[in-house]
């Protein structure tokens, strides 16, 4: 029976016998082949998304949340706390309850994706929306926790990212070796910061013959690290990467510049027009936020094209059912009809 | 790489090597044990929950479609015809993408759990909402797509249950052997049949020594089956299971009387508090149809208490990020805060 991802790569997190492992059987996502969209973009490569959508939180927060709150029971921990644009909410909360901890989530102000802010509250975690924005919210936590018994379980918790490592793993035992090229999404920049990490590692213990490159991508109002600065007022439609001052910002140009990848931005039409090709062509629904990563390979294929043979990764950060408004809003609305054979085949006359 | 359930269970499924195999690698679903749920009611079994919400489309719907979807392909189909609730829609949405056909879908009017529809839109389907209920909408389906080019990919179709029935493959998989009890929703009635199906079928393989009781909950205002005659207006908030005529009925009696189970009905009110006591305690969040096989286990243990060492399955159909509205409905709001420390640790007194 599949026991989530301490149990099968212990060997290579730091926990010892005696650590509680808080789980949800996190992990063992698939790799999906995008091979419509590949061809409908002319993109020869052997591309997949990874679809960490289908983590049990329905992000890949999971991997680092199932370290981090072992870790803080391990520690004797009673309450965590966690500053969020939504899913590292999710995740805290879900796995705080299954640890018998209490969990305080700070959420900025405004655009909070539904299916996030439903989960935090249906775990039972204390959802405290503060007048700020995301960096304000994380500011606060820190200096919360700093100063009172509460554990920190944002991406500065250094398990977090040991936890996020494992997605590198599965990719190679999946690939059999490392991409060409890792496609992520970057935000707060821990994931492209633990994904290098991990990389790295199995590389070092010789289960993969070579590094990919690693491309990390931001929305074009919140891209910091591509502009060079951080931005005070983020802004794109991609809510899970609307982060003006990355805490992993260091970490994130140096798995660049190591991997002799890069960090580009995109804008938000790019982002939704990737959401919905994704959906369209290969029956895959992520969150907005994720799509950056394909837009990335749509973007870098124009210019540098990826040729036959070379295999492409796109980390799906979150599912789409994070944020179903967003979906319909971008879609047709239905047809309403009448209950008879006729208005339907009516509606149907220009496929019959 | 793991490549989904027809190519990990071909050698029982109607297919030969030369059907198309469209999958997004649905399947493998974690068992989560239910540890502290168990606990806090006094339940002494091994009790777990086969989190089928985290299918790509969220819910279970997608092994039966991987089939009906992969058999239309080889069948030469360009278009696929459903009724739904939702959740088939969307994994009929989804696959029908993957396979590069034309998806038409019918709803009922009112009460679509939100997800589901952004899904069905998102993958490009034609959603046609009629004014009528799911029973309307599945009569009209079948008389179209008998008298049109179409295939009707409702349960009725009967790859959908050759699909479903792997889930049984993997719990006795996952368990060495078959469970004591299987606590399953019932709704069309299709899944408690493919399950029942999946259970005999190893058995009569020798890959269990056993079969489960199976046991189906229907919801209160949704309850043919235990009333003995079809509902002409259902009525749940558990819209999944909202269905006055199951076209699975006879298979669902059969399954019941055969394996020695029962088929019972559960209120809303049970159904809401069982979905919030699992995201509680173990951190699982379902759609509320999939809570009914969490409040099935406590009816029944109330008057028949489960003894330790028996094992118990809850099937959760699907997430609850397919319904986020209402799992909102039925929680607290978040406490919008000043974005200060001390207005934040006021919030957070009573547990400091």
């Amino acid at each position: 029976m599949y026991q989530g991802i301490i149990h099968r790569y212990k060997d290579y997190l730091p926990v010892t016998k005696d650590t509680p492992i808080i789980t949800l059987k996190e992990g063992n996502t698939p790799l999906i082949p995008l091979t419509n969209l590949a061809e409908h973009l002319g993109i020869k490569a052997e591309w997949y998304v990874k679809f960490e959508g289908l983590n049990p939180t329905g992000s890949f927060k999971d991997r680092g949340m199932t370290m981090a709150i072992s870790k803080a029971k391990e520690d004797g921990a009673k309450i965590v706390m966690c500053a969020s644009t939504g899913n590292t909410s999710a995740a805290a909360a879900a796995y705080a309850a299954k640890a018998n901890m209490k969990c305080v989530v700070l959420i900025p102000e405004g655009k909070i994706a539904l299916g996030k802010l439903s989960q935090a509250m249906m775990h039972g975690a204390i959802v405290l929306q503060i007048k700020g924005n995301f960096d304000d919210a994380l500011t606060l936590v820190r200096d919360i926790t700093e100063s009172h018994p509460i554990t920190l379980v944002n991406s500065v918790n250094p398990y977090r990212i040991e936890g996020q490592k494992t997605g590198a793993f599965e990719i190679i035992e999946d690939l059999g070796d490392a991409p060409d090229y890792h496609f992520i999404p970057v935000g707060n920049a821990g994931n492209i910061t633990a994904y290098w990490k991990g990389y790295k590692e199995f590389k070092d213990l010789c289960k993969s013959s070579r590094l990919p490159k690693m491309m990390g991508y931001q929305a074009a109002g919140s891209a910091p690290i591509v502009d060079g600065h951080p931005i005070k007022e983020p802004d794109t439609i991609a809510t899970a990467i609307r982060i003006g001052n990355p805490a992993s910002w260091k970490q994130a140009e140096a798995a660049r510049d190591e991997s002799k990848g890069i960090i580009d931005k995109i804008s938000d039409d790019e982002i939704t027009e990737a959401q919905k090709l994704l959906a369209r062509f290969d029956g895959v629904f992520c969150e907005p936020a994720s799509a950056a990563s394909v837009a990335g390979v749509i973007k870098y294929h124009r210019e540098n094209p990826i040729v036959n043979g070379e295999k492409v990764i796109s980390i799906l950060t979150g599912h789409g059912l994070k944020d179903p408004n967003r979906a319909i809003e971008i879609s047709t609305t239905p047809t309403l009809v009448d209950s008879t054979k006729e208005s339907i085949l009516k509606q149907l006359k220009d496929f019959l």
